[in-house]
Order: C-alpha cells, then structure tokens, then sequence
C-alpha cells in the first residue's frame, strides 16, 4: 500500500474534477436551454421528422468523437479540462446529439406505438439518472420503490383491483412484462419446470403431450418468442382464431382449448390483447375471461397500448373485463406518454408474482428485516439492478393529475378516427379496417394501381415509405394484411394536428406521382 | 367525427400546456441548481448517506402526492396550472425526491456494485429520457444506435477484438444480457429447442440425458435463475469447484466436464466470473478456455464488474483471457461508473447474436432496407422497444477520454486494498479474503465475542450492518461465507478518502458497543 503513489494521485485529482458539482450545474443549464429550444423547433416542424442517415456512417461519426483506448489517453491532451472548456464540449455533444435523433415531438410524427412524451417526464427521470437510485432492494432505491408502488396501487384502482390481493411490479418493457408473467404461467401449469426444467416437468404432469401456449393471432412477436425463451417451443404456440375485426373470437378460443385438452396438452396460458399491434383491435376480454374460467386456464392480457383507455370516460369500455385476468402487462411509455421504459406487470393474486423465480441471494436479502422482502423488487423481476423507472410517471401524475391521461387517449384516439375519415373520403386511399383506437392501417393506391395485383400495390407502399420517411417529412411504419405490405399510423404525438393529417395524404401522394415514373 | 367537441378542444388546451417547451425550460434550469446544490452536500457527507424509512410509510407518502383517480380528475381544481405555479410544484417534487432517495454519492458510501456514477453522464442520459429515443429499429434511434455501435466498437477494443467478426449489444442490466448469451447456447447446444422447446430438443441430441449447465459456484444468483427460465431446469446446474481463493479450479473443471459427459449429459455452457460477486474473485480465464477448448464446450464469462480492468494497466492482467469467451458481459453501470442500466453483451463470432431469437416481426423489418437488419437492435435482444441506454457512456467517453475509465478503476481498486490493510492491522476485525479488486468481505468481531460460536458472530454482523445502515453513517452490505454472515463492501464510490474508511471501523465498533450491552 502506497498512500502516496504520484499517479494515484493525479488519477484522484482527474476523477474529482469530473465529480464537480459545479461543472454538473453549467452543464445543467446549457442542457436545459438546449433541449427547450429543441422542443420549440421541433413542435413547430421547422426541420425533418427523421434526419435520415446511412447506419454506418452514423456509427463512424459517433465513434469519432470517442477518443479510441489506444490513442493517448490522458485527459487534457485534446481536451479543455476547464470547467468553461468542459461545458462547451458538453454543450456541441448534446446539439450533435440531438441533430441526429428522431424527433417524436414533431406533429408529423405518426410512426409505431412509441410516444412523444411529456417532455417534463424526462426531467423526473432525470433525477435517478444522475444520482442514481437502483432498485432490486428496498435499502438502495428507496424512493424509487415508494414511487412505484404507488403508480401501482394508481393504475390497479383503474383496473378496478383494491385491497391488497393484487400484486404488481414495473420492469424494463413489455416484452419482459410478458415473458415474466409467461414463465409464472409456465411454472405454475407445470409443477416443477423451474426445479427440473421443462423436459423434466413435462414427465410429471398428468399428461406427456408437450405443453401449449395459446395466443391471439395477432399479438406481438415478444409473445412467440416467450415460448422459445421458455423452454416450451415456438412450434407449440397455437394462434386463437380472430373475427372479422382480428379481435379473438371466444366461442372459436372455446373449441381450441377443448380440442387441446382431449388431445391431452397441458395449457399454459391463454394470452389475450387489449390492444393488439397490427390495427389495434381489442379482444372482449370479459367473454375470454368466461372461455378460461371454464377451462381453469391461465388468461394473461398484453394490455401494453390499451391500459389506458381505462382512465378515459370514453374508451374504457374496450378494456371491459380486463380486470379478470390472471396477470396482465400495461407500459406507461406507451399511452401514458412517458419516455422508454416503463412496463408495468400486474398479477390478479400478487402470491404468484413470487413465482417467477423461486430463489434467492442471500447477500441480497436479510433475514434480520422480514416483511421487506415484499418491497424487494429483484424477487419478482428478471433484472437484478433495475432503473427507477416508474420516477416519470409518478412525477407527470403529482405534477398535472390523471385527467391529463385521460386528455392525451381522448386527443389521439380523436386522431385516429380523424385520419380513417379522410381516408375513407379518398378515392385513392384504403383504409382497411375501422380504427377502435388510435392506430390506423391503410394503402395509397393511386387509380394507375387499381387493376394492380396485390403484391405489385404492396411494393408500392414499400417504397412510399421509404421515400416519405427519408425525405424527413413525415415517419409512418411498414406492415401487412393478409401477407400484403400496408402503411401504418399511429397517432400518438397528441400536438398532430388536422392540417397534419391532410399533409400526409398530400405527401403519399406526391411521392407516389415521383414513384410511379419508374415503378 | 366532430371537430368542435368542446370537451376535446379543452383536452388539446390542457395537453398543450402540458407540453410547453417554457415549462421544459423553466423547469430544467431549477433542476441543474437543485442537482448541483444536492450533489454538493452529498459529497460533502453532510447529511445521511441512506435517510431509511419504512417502506409502507414511504410508498404512502409517494401516493398522497399524486391524486387517485376516482378523485377529481380536471387539472387546476388543486394545481396552479400556470407557468411559474407548475415549476414551484416541480422543484417541490424533486427536492422531496432528492431527500428520500439514496445518496450514492456520498464517500461513505460502501455498498452494493452500483457505483456512484459520473454525474453529468445523468445529463447525456437525460437528452434520450427528454426527447425519447427508443431503439429496436434503428430508423427509430438512429443516435442511439450509432452511440452504442461506437461504444461497442470502443470496449471490443478493449477486449482485444478488431475487424468485424465479434458481435455486441446492450441491454437492460448484466442478468437480461446473461440470459440472452445461455438462451444463445441453449439454441447452439440443444439445436431444436426453440423451436420444438427443451423436450423435444433433447430428444433430438445423441443423448437423452438432461442437459448441465456448469457454473463457478459463486456465480450470481441470475445464472441459475436463467437454467430455470430456459427451461432447462435449476436441478441441473452444476457447481463447479473452487479454489482456495474462490476461484474456479481448471483442473476440477476439467474433470467435472469428463464425468458429464461420460454420463452421457450435453453441456450448454461453463460459465466463469471476472469476477464473483462475493469476494470479487478473477477466474484464471486463459486456463478455463483451455479446458473448454478442449472438450468443446460454450465459455460464457460474466464479468460485468471486472471488465474495466481491460482500461486499467495496473490491474488488466486479472482479465487476461477474457477475449477467449464464446460470449462475455460487461455492465457500463457497475465500473465504468455510469448510472444504471447499461449492460454489454458481447459474442466472439457475431453470428451468434442472431441464434438468440429465431424470428422477426414483419411489420419491424423493412425487406426494402436490407442490411439495415444489422443495426436494427429489436433482432438481438430481448427488449423491443429499449432506451438508448449507452448514451451516458458515450457522452463521458467523449467528454473526458478513456483515461477517467482507468482512474476509476484505479482508485477504488486501491481503496478496496486500503480497507484490507486497515482490517489486517485491527484486532477487533477478520478480513476474510486478499482482495483482487474493489469488494472486500469481513467481520467485526470484539474481544466479546472472540470465543463464540460462529452463528452467534454471525447473528451480530446482521445486527451491526442494520445499525450502522439505519443511522445513516454509511452504507455497506449484508453476506456469507461459508454460511455464516459477514459484511462486505464495495468501493464503488472514488471520492471516498482514507478518512472515511477508518470512520467506517470506528462506526461499527460505535455500533458493535450498544449492541453488545443487550446481546
């Protein structure tokens, strides 16, 4: 031991100039200024929704201005290490960064289910950020666990759950929600699949037949993908017929759990969607939750856009019944506008939330405090160190109340209905289905295409895409119906406006004019 | 459709307000001040480094701040709604925050393996968690993935891998990335099993013996866990045998992966630590990929703490090796001290990073946009939608160089040798182990208490931790060694002094007196 190794020393002096409060206080200030005129400019359109970039060009740039680890590598050679020098360069990295992210605070933004949040949410999360406040026990994240638990208890009087019964955990997206409450379904349809694995728990349960997961055919890919992680397969995910609005149809659910059980499949979990990705469509969920009450089967809901519809008067008649399920995922970074990422996963009898995993970490949890371990977040979540996620959201909710909530569902779902009338209005547009919320799935099919074969107008709208989005005007996403490409909107920037609607009708059109000159 | 529901109009109003680029302004400029001033009076120990609080208490304070929803759901009935009433009401709730949170930052803090992180890395975090730029496509955070395409390309480096062969990605904390790199190996090993789930696929592979999963025995909690999420069974996890320093033996590896497989079962992987949580413990990696080599067998290595010991010159030989893993983890947010989470996973042969999820989401990927596949980060991880969480890494980086990476590794690797000396020369304290690294494992044990049975010197570290913790001295952890409990430390903190290491024997004895008068 040296106490007075020079080198030590002046690493010491490097580190505690990087730890100066005061250089975090200038630094805050230029940011704060830097990101509100961001804002301005982008609510006003005054740039490109996407600044669209080759990939690999933009990695070089990124990776330019990151000194390699064989390049000197002392602190000062190519630096200003000053505070005022520090701050420039804080200041010329943040305007780099933000020129060169998607912009989901313009209007024209209309892409996938992820939200232009409430740009104040990102201050709140900004607070765990820079102090750091990680959960998976109580002690280090103390705050961070009072404020989720109270968004818990929040969101479940909104599903209608009171008492203590219920039980709820946020973790890092709802593919993780989902596969969470999946290996609880997994672990709990077949006994000891966690203790012997699935191949060993397969031999003890009643039947040999491997076990099936049976989930909407629409639903996210992160559901079949579950099944893989989990040991089950992907090939025994039985999709559950839809009607003719995609939504799951109960009495066709009946018949393919009957079928199963006497063909003597054990059943997971039957996985419903409120709502589900392609078009949005909302299963009814209370005549699903009779199918499963039936057959004793598992019922897990991915709730993850459609939660919440339950805080608006006008919509939460879509999630009717949602409060039957056995455990169900709701993302507040999706349409509680706060940024990624912050899922929420709710169980019906909070007992199962411990069954996901049936150990523990003894350096973890301390046996001289029973009666924490149910504020220990890592029992009941695949990530140890977890974010204080939930900060964003109990700070938007404390800072304007729920009614705001409810004004951003009641302002998008509106913008949903908005475009699906234009596009109904329009000869050279297809809507393809009638929004229940506030995602819409169409085509532009302009009258040279009329006689088109499909595969030839679904190119098209590839390439509509393409070119409408790297022109930085508008982003929308890709999809498909019927195995045919679609355009895809959902209006979840609640500053879109009317005019912005018609701007995008008017921009397919135009690039489609340019397009079909050599299609 | 009605474009004058005068209930919506008053909802854009509201939202509007609630989106205002002043208020972004208004409200960050306090933010910078109250962070600053905060992280002041933490590193200066002027408070508490932990204010505990009962977690029912807690959680209903964080509740009574943010209205239910079945109470009064219009903005303004409680909430000034202006401008500078907004702002008040935000930097009330940050202060609150700020005073119930854990405060990492101060010296005596000596906790878990989550640092306290560079401060302004929590403003480079900010820039996402403000405007949102959520990755899983890379049309969608093109920034944010050029950021980390950088920072991969930077620790690869490290590592000692150029060209193009490794593969790399981040994700949501070390037990997400682990589980990804052994559902890697799972699909390599039992070929089917996603497909046809870990029943069929055992089937299919020439034995039909379950198959293992060797792992240090030290190991963290998440690598059994992962055996029982993927199905494969936390039964047939096999510990492999240490040394007397705790780490694992090459030889007794060697002969542990020869009875397996004379007993006919598949090995899915050995995993090794750089280094084991309990005692910080380096696995001799170059020995253990020789044994791997040598039967064949996937090497995973976890060093999500170790890994910056490849920035340091000084202590990079403990990793020696490491480039040898068929796939590693490497957490940003434990040593190179940015906040949480941001977990590397890296593989030897990119390749790899496609076999975790065999599928994709046509409405995702664009098959107009062809090698964009590779930077669309949704194809490699278990998250879809995931923040760009390597921003703060990045920003640091290219703020101050690589250089504060290796003084920080550096100085707490010190003070980890620092508390060692103090422990070996106090009478009264047992040092455990030679520390390799920053995490140092001990007992206090008073002349009372020399001759009592281990249960009983164990029963009082527990007492001793919750004391010293609760009073909000310092903060250090609860462990065991060979059964009997322990404390422990991690130096994760690089402004604690020497000052403060001897305040931390001197509060414990502190403590150890009181509750030796009723023990």
């Amino acid at each position: 031991m040296d106490n007075h190794d020079p080198s030590l020393d002046a690493a010491r002096r490097r580190v505690a100039a990087a730890y100066d409060p005061e250089l975090l206080r200038s630094a805050g200030h230029r940011l704060a200024d830097l990101l509100a005129e961001h804002l301005r400019s982008v609510q006003a359109s005054e740039s490109v929704v996407l600044n669209w970039c080759d990939p690999r060009e933009l990695s070089a740039e990124a990776a330019a201005l990151c000194p390699s680890f064989s390049q000197g590598t002392i602190v000062g050679d190519a630096v200003d290490a000053s505070l005022p020098g520090l701050t420039r360069r804080f200041a010329e990295l943040v305007q780099l960064s933000l020129s060169h992210g998607i912009n989901l605070h313009d209007p024209r933004y209309v892409g996938h289910q992820v939200p232009a949040p409430v740009p104040i949410a990102g201050l709140f999360d900004a607070i765990g950020s820079v102090t750091n406040q990680p959960m998976a026990i109580y002690e280090m994240g103390p705050w961070g666990t009072a404020v989720e638990q109270a968004m818990i208890g929040r969101l479940a009087e909104c599903i209608g759950w009171q008492g203590t019964n219920y039980g709820g955990i946020v973790t890092h997206g709802a593919s993780l929600a989902n596969l969470t409450a999946l290996l609880v379904a997994r672990n709990v349809t077949l006994g000891e699949s966690w203790e012997r694995g699935v191949a060993g728990a397969t031999a003890t349960v009643a039947s040999d037949k491997p076990a099936k997961l049976v989930v909407q055919a629409d639903a996210h890919y992160c559901i079949a993908r579950s099944a893989g992680i989990l040991g089950l397969g992907t090939d025994h995910v039985v999709k559950a017929p839809l009607d003719e609005r995609r939504r799951m149809d109960p009495v066709r659910l009946d018949e393919t759990l009957r079928e199963l059980k006497q063909a003597g499949h054990p059943i997971v979990a039957v996985v419903a969607c409120a709502c589900a990705t392609p078009i949005g469509a909302f299963d009814p969920l209370d005549e699903i939750a009779d199918v499963c009450a039936r057959h004793g089967v598992w019922l897990h809901v991915d709730a993850a856009h459609g939660g919440a519809a339950l805080l608006s008067r006008r919509h939460r008649h879509l999630v009717a019944g949602l409060e039957r399920a056995d455990s169900l995922t709701w993302d507040a970074h999706k349409m509680l506008f706060v940024p990624a990422l912050c899922a929420f996963l709710f169980y019906k009898d909070k007992r199962h939330s411990y069954e996901a995993f049936r150990q523990n970490a003894p350096y973890l949890f301390d046996p001289s405090m029973p009666g924490l371990a149910e504020f220990d977040s890592g029992l009941r979540t695949v990530e140890c160190t977890k974010r204080a996620a939930a900060l964003a959201l109990w700070g938007v909710w404390s800072l304007f109340g729920p009614q705001l909530f409810a004004d951003l569902v009641d302002v998008t779902f509106d913008l949903g209905r908005k475009l699906y009338a234009r596009l109904v209005d329009a000869p050279d547009f297809v809507a393809l289905h009638e929004p229940q919320c506030n995602i819409v799935m169409f085509r532009h099919v302009p009258a040279a295409l009329q006689d088109a074969p499909p595969e030839r107008i679904g190119e098209f709208q590839w390439l509509l895409r393409k070119a409408v989005v790297q022109s930085g005007q508008y982003y929308l996403v890709p999809a498909a119906w019927n195995g045919v490409a679609t355009l895809r909107c959902t209006l979840i920037n609640p500053l879109t406006t009317e005019a912005d609607l018609d701007g995008l009708l008017t921009a397919l059109r135009e690039a489609g004019k340019v397009i079909l000159q050599r299609f």
